[in-house]
């Protein structure tokens, strides 16, 4: 499996993989079409200048997995103090033939060790039903978080 | 009970208001003190620009609750496919004399107002234990989040 960083061209896999991810956690073409089409253009910029960064796993020069990390502005916290920002990661995604293989648990260490190198002491994410246990078993707790969609809309609102 | 916006001289009443809304979770002095330092000055460009918004309630010229609210930047997502931002409460805090009376409740519904005038269509927040029922009961759920602190600290990390 090779491993890389991401760069400007990964535009497509990455809105692929987001797209692949939510799919198979149950999202609609409804909802999912105009999503992607209005994160291509909020990821574009950020992919060009490095504030969404991550990696890419190929076998045998085909993309079989990636993950996206970003760093996000955030105020100061009892789990960060001396730091006004926090990890995010996202778009965890691994294709089919190639899960239960321990490609997600790999992508997660690489991302440990970004956030690591880059001194960022919290991260968090979102989990799908289906990435949860992998997280769990790699000391990620859930948190309190709780959301409210003010208006509410016909699709209902995800976690 | 008077109502009004906040203002760049609200900045140490913030401060004060996130360190007791902490302080009533559990969190000690030891990560308190640090963290208002560095919130302080993450808040003051912030607060003077507009980016951190809300409402202070005041009690014959005595303020005795308030909210914070931001608009953050987030990826396009199946809950709100079309923006990218989602909006965020933060540092609720209502006088120990003046709890059970609905302050919490009459400022969290400005927040939903704001949020609407904004036209923000999601919002999200983290609960303390004494916080959760009331948000509970005004149309707010739990969300999938995890979190994990890289490189274990000894204070722990908290949600």
């Amino acid at each position: 499996m090779d491993i890389r960083t991401l760069c400007a061209d990964d535009l497509e896999l990455i809105c692929r993989h987001r797209e692949a991810m939510f799919r198979d956690a149950g999202k609609g073409d409804d909802v999912l079409r105009p999503m992607t089409a209005h994160f291509r253009e909020w990821l574009r910029p950020r992919l060009a200048n490095g504030s969404y960064f991550g990696f890419m796993m190929s076998d045998g020069g085909t993309v079989v997995a990636g993950i996206g990390l970003m760093l996000i502005d955030w105020p100061p916290h009892p789990a960060h103090p001396l730091q006004d920002q926090r990890g995010y990661v996202l778009n965890v995604f691994v294709e089919p033939d190639y899960r239960h293989r321990g490609l997600a648990r790999a992508l997660m260490r690489l991302a440990d060790e970004e956030f690591g190198r880059r001194g960022i002491g919290y991260a968090v994410l979102h989990a799908t039903d289906k990435g949860r246990p992998l997280y769990l078993g790699m000391g990620w707790n859930g948190t309190t978080e709780m959301a409210k969609t003010p208006e509410a809309s016909p699709e209902g609102h995800g976690g």
